[in-house]
């Protein structure tokens, strides 16, 4: 189990200045200036579970055990009773091979519908769903003075994003302090590293925060229910499934957060408001992450 | 092959009214007021290519049949030289069935991967990385005053970004002329749709420019190739592997285009520096976009 070191608020943080993430690239301004600037990398990553090919994702190329056990815990693929005796990262093959003691579930599933219809793709939203069905997410208590302190803290931390731009961060956290800051291009990949570092670190999700800088989306929402998160806040906006799931599941689902505002759409009886908005003021132009979606 | 009514910019514009696309919902606000928002339909797609189940895509709804055909062009799952002969779409099953006369390559390849690795799930980004091979996009034009025009109109233009947020738009422009604003949930859902409507409408795209809100990744760059247009133009950030794909191809990529900044990172011999910047000035808080990627 990982403990809070409570002198350093990042158990992980984003490393901006780390070689292989970013690449300098030289352009043309609208003055025609030569400008120099930092653009993010993107990497193919395929995922295997055995010696079954599950999916190439385009990522980043940072945590890539992390992305690949945490794609395939949200997405079903691997339960928690499948014992992972291994994770293999193969830089030059740009593979990452999840090996378990036992065939899972999920790969005889996989080759009793691809006997039936010749592939698998479509099942994968199924398996994600599959895995809600009465699921209920704990009690817990969500104070509006660490969503505020959270905020604050996460968009000035050193990252991808300030450094480059045109990535997504997503952030574990727990009361008010951010304990595991992971970005990446790819939509979901942020969410999924974070599943993984849990899922290897052994960590309890029920009371801990999921805060996004990218929208709240089915996917996005039922990615944070499995993993058993019973709070989901982002900068940016929803989408009515998205909503409609946090509300059957039990999710707090907080979006919009900007300065002192927010708007909350499901589970608002977790939220404690123990802050007054009008102190915290409204987001600055300056200080505010332009990369979000209303 | 579609005309363009100088009297109306729009071929086709978003539609926010439109029923079925947003759905009102309701929450509490960092007040604790109850708070009643429109907020984006989100639902599943699956798309067929003949019998073959080929991809669930998670997307707002509207052009069904525009989004599975132009999906499967720029996957390269459908060739110039396939005839379409149907377009079905199933509201109740969620489904799109693309029929063509004969039996597409595409299937064929699916079947001899299916059989051999049991899911071809793998294969689509190869798929459409083969397409780009040997590629050149053509001779064209751009002038910078159109750019600017264009996204001053489209930063305005009703849409149900800005009735909602919370989705990406995709433009696709000829000069200083927006002709078909599209908008999805879905990623690269938006591209796709103007693909398909630029298939059924026999649409040139030598002439056209290609305006996105999203960022400007490999996967983006690399439709916008292959569907042979060669400008593409963003508020919003790049990827090293979106710039380099770029330059191969010879696609003038423009991105962080706010107010009167932007910055040119492949393809600048096209650019014709015909407005002076300053005279555009910078993009006020109040009038710009808030949702993209720097």
């Amino acid at each position: 189990m990982a403990t809070l070191d409570e002198g350093h608020h990042y158990l992980i943080a984003p490393d901006p200045a780390k070689r292989g993430l970013t690449r300098r690239v030289t352009g043309r301004d609208q003055n025609g200036d030569l400008s120099e600037i930092s653009v993010v990398e993107e990497k193919p990553l395929t995922i295997f579970l055995n010696s079954q090919e599950i999916v190439t994702a385009m990522t980043i190329g940072d945590y890539p055990e992390y992305l690949a056990l945490g794609f395939l815990r949200n997405q079903g693929m691997l339960s928690e009773e499948d014992s992972v005796t291994g994770v293999d990262f193969d830089a030059e093959l740009e593979t990452v091979v999840v090996r378990t003691a036992k065939i899972t579930d999920h790969e005889e599933k996989l080759k009793k519908k691809t006997r039936t219809s010749g592939c698998a793709v479509g099942t994968v939203f199924g398996d994600m769903m599959e895995g809600l069905s009465g699921l209920k997410l704990p009690q817990a208590e969500v104070r509006t003075s660490w969503l505020y302190s959270l905020s604050a803290t996460i968009n000035r931390t050193p990252s991808l994003y300030l450094e480059a731009g045109a990535i997504h961060g997503t952030v574990l956290c727990q009361q008010d302090r951010p304990l595991v800051y992971m970005e990446d291009v790819g939509r979901h990949n942020a969410v999924d590293k974070i599943a993984g570092w849990m899922l290897s670190e052994r960590v309890g999700a029920q009371d801990k925060i999921l805060y996004t800088t990218g929208r709240l989306t089915s996917e996005m929402v039922i990615k944070t229910a499995l993993m058993g998160i019973p709070v989901l806040a982002s900068r940016s906006g929803f989408t009515a499934w998205g909503v409609e799931i946090a509300r059957e599941v039990g999710l707090t689902l907080i979006g919009r957060m900007r300065g002192q505002r927010f708007i909350c759409l499901s589970g608002e009886d977790r939220l404690v408001r123990d802050a007054d908005p009008a102190q915290i003021g409204d987001e600055s132009a300056r200080h505010g992450r332009k990369g979000a979606r209303r």
